[in-house]
């Protein structure tokens, strides 16, 4: 048996990330990578379960997959797994009002969610709303708070658009990191948990996917 | 002899920090601490020498030393150890050519240094200007460098302006040292170069100053 064949043996499902992998962001929503958009056809044409799993945080999940659908990629909300719904649960279950420092785009995710009086800050890929005045706000208010708690989405260092490599959400975490003397939470790649929560919904183990 | 009087025998000079020592910067540039323009005119009076070191780095030494002698400091120019002057001497020396991160209030201290075809990237605490835009340019640039160099005007973590704590340069530092995968060269307190160029400046040895 080939080497690939063995490592696939067994294998019942694929997950795949989406940018920098499916395309790349840029001018006008971005443009597909070559042979992306028939690697996921036929991916989803085998026998093998297909789930998303993406870091993205500018962007709603219904924005990513509109993006995607009108790139070409046969793709729907439920197949994504993304750190703001992720983040969501979290701040329900341990009573977290946040401070939101995110981008417009990905505003929507976090509608039913309590952000009054905030007891923690909740950071993403916030782009160009990445002001000192947005970063400054949200120290302010970390530094005010008994038990500064920070979660960020993701803890990437940089993506790549059509136009560049752009600074992620991990270089303003460091940021507010070193600046408060305390340590981010991440909801996002590379949590383990944030895997499992992709397999779980694929109803599959880790050694059963790629 | 009491504790304080054996420690402070043998000193012939005092060395002063400015923002939030002398005062607190601020809307209409700020106000004095109580005691400190009394202190330094004493100081002034008596045999000690008297030097002022500042990782301030938004203004140029000769704006700040206007700002402080409105505030009843007497204070020159030529008695202040800076970051930026300490910087340009190192671009010389080096023949860096920096891009420059920094607030327009100290853009003069560097109208001497070639910043054509930049090979290093500078920055200082540009406060407002630490924009996403200005960010990501400095990353790109520096991604671009075989060998990236950074060189940062002081890293504190934060300081306190009359209307609250204000985000420093060392948080920004630390947002371009992850993405980059570099460290930043610090020129400015604590560096120990610095503390000695402003003791050289006084003529005296370490022990002699407080």
């Amino acid at each position: 048996m080939a080497a690939w064949a063995k490592r696939l043996a067994g294998v019942r499902g694929v997950l795949l990330d989406i940018s920098g992998v499916l395309y790349d962001s840029g001018e006008g929503g971005g443009t597909p990578i070559d042979g992306s958009v028939e690697a996921v056809a036929r991916l989803k044409r085998s026998q093998l379960k297909v789930r998303f799993c993406t870091n993205e945080s500018q962007k709603s999940r219904g924005e990513l997959v509109r993006l995607l659908r009108r790139l070409g990629f046969d793709i729907s909300e439920d197949e994504v797994t993304a750190p703001a719904p992720a983040a969501c649960q979290i701040l329900k279950e341990r009573g977290l009002r946040p401070h939101l420092l995110i981008h417009d785009g990905v505003r929507p995710e976090f509608d039913q969610i309590d952000t009054s009086n905030p007891n923690c800050v909740v950071m993403a890929d916030a782009g160009d709303d990445f002001s000192y005045r947005n970063m400054n706000q949200a120290f302010q208010l970390l530094m005010e708070l008994e038990r500064p708690v920070l979660i960020s989405l993701g803890k990437g260092r940089y993506y790549k658009e059509t136009s560049g490599l752009m600074l992620d959400v991990g270089a303003y975490m460091k940021a507010l990191e070193y600046a408060c003397g305390i340590e981010a939470e991440v909801v996002g790649k590379p949590s383990p948990e944030f895997f499992r929560s992709a397999l779980q919904a694929m109803g599959l183990e880790a050694h059963q996917a790629q």
